[in-house]
């Protein structure tokens, strides 16, 4: 089973062929699927034989884990960055939502393998990423339950406004793509106000 | 190429056949994606013979248009209904928010392959499907712009929070599912209030 230094090591810009390997797959799982997405469609689209793709990735579902461990991982730290920027769950889920919203646009190909790909994984994969992404909606949802606590939001399911706010970022990796009418910047910002008028705030 | 009224005669719950392949096909695409599921998967999970698929749809990709323009023609029914039941913008988006989040909770299955196959159709069905889109894409904007010019709505950028407004629902196919802790009437009343919170009505 992969582990999260497996993954660090795997993506590591340092390691020119890995590098390569997880942008060509990331591509292809996000056009045709995991499923209708060969190693030799993974190994050709990165200008490497199928067997390269095995010096990295015991497996194409291998290869699938560590770009969502990846991906998943990123997030997580976006959200935590933003809820350690400052005390006020205003700031705190405003600089969330905007840093959510702008990664899941900059990051659209990657975020559908990410985010409609987890059934492909591994039981034992999959429990892993569910970790991470029990995490990402637990800090989520903190900040929304301390801003309800303190006065400053206000919505009748804390919980479920979480959820939503969650969507609002995740489905910009199905519609949002580069040259379309909004930049990154200005759908990050405008999310912004969206998620504190979902909070009353 | 199909017609709408193929489509309809193929999802008629009076021929029995079809409808089964219907819902097989909905439920191994939504778990496999359209690539990584064979006519022989749907058949055997509708209890038919290959050979029986292709009575009924000339192609896999036949079968994935069908429930393309079904599931698009019900959401645009469904927003067309909400727009039609009154002339107050509130009513009128409130209304779209609940019946659009109902339909993304209960018809999961089916919206996830609704919205995360497009690439999949041929050229001439994503063409139909995207007019589809289109029609229901501007029927949410037409209300929101409305309810902007007459004061009752308020937002920086209509057709940006018109995006996000049909996110919020759609990204209900990819996590809500049934004996979660939310039932779809729930869902929908809460995105009811979100919706309208999001224009700041």
């Amino acid at each position: 089973m992969l582990t999260i230094a497996d993954v660090t090591a795997a993506v590591n810009p340092a390691e020119r062929g890995g590098e390569r390997l997880a942008r060509a797959a990331a591509e292809a799982f996000a056009a045709r699927g995991f499923h209708g997405t060969t190693t030799r469609d993974v190994a050709a689209a990165a200008g490497l034989s199928p067997a390269a793709v095995y010096v990295h990735h015991r497996s194409k579902e291998e290869l699938l884990a560590a770009l969502s461990f990846e991906g998943h991982r990123r997030v997580l730290a976006l959200v935590l960055d933003a809820v350690a920027a400052g005390d006020d769950p205003v700031e705190q889920l405003g600089g969330l939502a905007e840093a959510f919203a702008r990664h899941h646009a900059t990051e659209h190909v990657s975020a559908r393998v990410v985010n409609y790909e987890l059934a492909a994984l591994s039981e034992a994969h999959r429990a892993e990423v569910s970790a991470l992404r029990h995490e990402i909606e637990a800090a989520v949802r903190d900040v929304v339950r301390r801003g309800v606590a303190v006065g400053v939001f206000s919505t009748p399911d804390p919980d479920l406004t979480a959820a939503a706010l969650l969507s609002l970022g995740i489905d910009l990796a199905r519609w949002w793509r580069p040259g379309g009418r909004w930049s990154p910047d200005e759908v990050a910002a405008h999310y912004r106000g969206l998620a504190l008028a979902m909070l009353g705030a």
